[in-house]
């Protein structure tokens, strides 16, 4: 009765390093990267960092035969950066704009005129729905002092915020992009522990690229050491993470009085798993440089999907966020988030601070300089006036000062109620989660707590006497 | 076998018109909202335009008592001015700040500053699982000459955007707020036909309130004539909409050689109407002045869950999007939605050409004070050098001509990026659509096309021979 139907999906990741005019070798490398898309024709095709409009528009040209549905994600000034190429049909598209994402003061970073997103793409695969997300998260440019840390933390959990409620009517969710997080970091762990995505490189079952799957390296003649300190060979930051829906509905009919119990994952059950994954090495064979300064990612992943779903099953192994244990992780995690982010709301507003200051300091000098200006003035028979020159070049600056530290009053502000805004979020979902904790039995150090689990147990069917 | 459960869910929606220091009596009124909502005790409590959080917080003071669970949704400037109060566990929020809200040089309108969004909060009511949504778009300042059009369209298609993507999961779906459309516009067709959102005033059993469901009315002496013209008596602009989950699920399975085919409205079946609605009527008996500028509005929904789905049932009566007519119709909404859009692109292109043009000339003034201010410094023998005053205050204008024109340059690029972004995004939907009609059989005029939902046929239980 079963249409078992399988399907191997190849996902391609990658951080295109596309800033026209800035990054080396732009146009002979999008040449380069658009030859090994036609040639590898990969299922689905993600990508960060095409900044500008006529690169996508010159993948889009040359990749017409091989991925005839394509969308490229308009964000910001310069855009998000993101594009997604598929061979499967795209039938809806959705953008959300992270609230936080870094200074415009910080220009060199630039990260805060990207407009930084994340695009979803829902795709049809045969009778499956797909929902891919592609992402780019603020850069990490130290180690040590990482002052982005919060604002980081932040598009984190909108991320898996976002991800866990658009995905609800999907059949399997994948994700891929430059994190800029590494695999044990804070934002990784909120974001796969929350959301139930298992990583491709973690779970491949063979596996040919950079050791421990990293993915910025020093082989790569684009990455500088400073790029990757304090690490000697490199980071891991690119992903491509995936699941299948696992949605647990609970149907119970009654037939000629016989009680039927069923249980069914999802709207159409579907198993997946990572065949196989690679990156490329620093550098590309016949090519004289590679194709970014990132590694390029590609997953093979392996979807059975039976169009009639089955009752019971192997449920019970996938069956997620059901043990004391996974709720008391996730607690753990979130009050460490939660913290990060109360760092963050403290930086903002003693920043914030120091910008009112500036701007009280500014109003003084201006008010100090009309009341010197005014004294020859109203003295009638003073000679000498205020010097017309240093008159006006103080005038600029005072103004100058006022309107930058207002500027700077209002970003801080609004720095200040996004972390707020997360940190209520977080506190909302802490009291639910400890809530839940509650219900569980008492918590048996170390062991999974089972309960929940054996509730749901697998397809009984019982007559009623 | 069916555990029916009945609810009467009371939902509250009010544009409450809070700018401090502006709007009339705030202090005042805002003790009268708390006062009645107290009184009322309706089970869910959507408020609009509470831009103090100081407000957000005496409410939230005073409803301790009868509202345990609330939410103010943070973002922008001054915030989103969105916030809910609940008698049901708030499991989860989310906000999504739209993409276009105005313009910031139209600092009198004040929309831009408000950083406009939808909010999202999951409840649970009982056994079920209901998203909450509460929003408001941007004004509508001249009906003849709506400058904003485009911009609401935007807000409207992102608002249904939002709702279909984040609410598969849900058994109900809620939306209150301040629309600022009436109910024929071309954002609330959008909305309501993509979304399936029902009209709690067009479908209430008993209705007391103002004719015709008004909620901006001349009655309230808060309201002058030039806020609903051309409107004589006032216009409907706040809207309660509601819909139960309508996603089909078809499931077949083999027991001991008998086929059974099963087909499941969402996670768990239930039934919704409005019972009651009504709104204020300009004044407040006992009371000096209104709660606020708008109405404020209740409707009455009775839910009828039913803890087990029930197979087949009136499913057909409901079923949405099944027919070739309401494709077609939808198809016809969407074309004219990408007219007002493309109308907005052309606006836009027109004024960053404009913007563009405007930097030339101030540059080029630049360059000619410059070349003014060169000529005696190098011509050493001419007496008469350019006057101090003229100069710094010439070059005063100039720098400020180049910021302001670039700043708009900024903006308008963003406005275009947003606005073309849609585009593609209706695109894309206007060619599904145009599939899935090509799907149903040759279109017999005026008439339903049955065939999709003729394939649905209830609840079988047939033996395989």
């Amino acid at each position: 009765m079963d249409q078992k139907d399988s399907a191997t999906i190849r996902v391609f990741s990658l951080n295109c390093w596309g800033v026209r005019y800035f990054s080396k070798r732009c146009t002979q490398r999008f040449t380069m990267i658009a030859d090994m898309l036609l040639k590898e024709e990969h299922n689905i095709i993600l990508l960060q960092e095409v900044w500008s409009e006529k690169d996508y528009l010159f993948l889009r040209k040359k990749l017409a035969s091989s991925h005839s549905h394509c969308h490229y994600f308009k964000s910001g000034v310069i855009g998000s950066g993101l594009a997604i190429f598929s061979k499967y049909r795209i039938q809806d598209t959705l953008l959300y704009r992270y609230s936080l994402n870094g200074y415009p003061y910080m220009a060199h970073h630039g990260d805060w005129f990207g407009g930084k997103a994340v695009g979803l793409a829902i795709l049809n695969i045969g009778t499956l729905t797909a929902n891919v997300y592609v992402t780019h998260l603020h850069a990490e440019y130290s180690r040590e002092r990482d002052t982005y840390l919060p604002h980081r933390v932040v598009q984190a959990w909108e991320l898996q915020q976002f991800i866990r409620h658009t995905s609800a009517g999907a059949d399997m969710v994948v994700l891929g992009g430059d994190l800029n997080m590494h695999p044990q970091d804070l934002g990784t762990r909120l974001l796969m522990s929350y959301t139930g995505l298992r990583d491709a490189y973690a779970e491949a079952e063979q596996f040919d690229g950079c050791d421990n799957g990293l993915t910025l390296i020093l082989d790569n003649p684009f990455v500088s050491k400073k790029m990757v300190m304090p690490f000697e060979r490199g980071i891991r930051i690119d992903y491509i993470l995936f699941k299948v829906a696992q949605t647990f509905v609970l149907f119970q009919i009654t037939i000629s009085s016989q009680t039927l119990v069923l249980y069914f994952q999802g709207s159409c059950q579907a198993d997946i798993h990572c065949a196989a994954m690679c990156t490329t090495k620093g550098s590309v064979s016949g090519h004289p440089l590679p194709y970014s300064d990132h590694e390029a990612l590609t997953a093979e992943l392996k979807l059975d999907a039976h169009a009639v779903p089955q009752a019971g099953g192997d449920f019970q192994s996938k069956s997620r966020h059901c043990s004391g244990d996974d709720v008391a992780k996730l607690v753990d995690i979130l009050t460490e988030a939660r913290t990060e982010v109360k760092v963050g709301i403290h930086c903002a507003e003693r920043m914030r601070r120091t910008a009112t200051r500036m701007v009280a300091m500014g109003l003084a000098l201006l008010l100090l300089e009309l009341a010197i200006a005014a004294v020859p003035w109203l003295a009638l028979g003073a000679e000498q006036a205020f010097p017309h020159t240093s008159f006006y070049l103080l005038a600029a600056l005072c103004f100058a000062i006022l309107l930058g530290t207002s500027l700077l009053y209002v970003f801080y502000t609004m720095e200040l109620k996004s972390l707020q805004g997360t940190e209520d979020q977080m506190r909302l979902a802490v009291g639910g989660l400890q809530e839940k904790l509650r219900e569980f039995p008492v918590a048996q150090p170390g062991g999974t707590q089972k309960k929940p689990l054996e509730e749901l147990e697998p397809n009984v069917f019982c007559p009623e006497d």
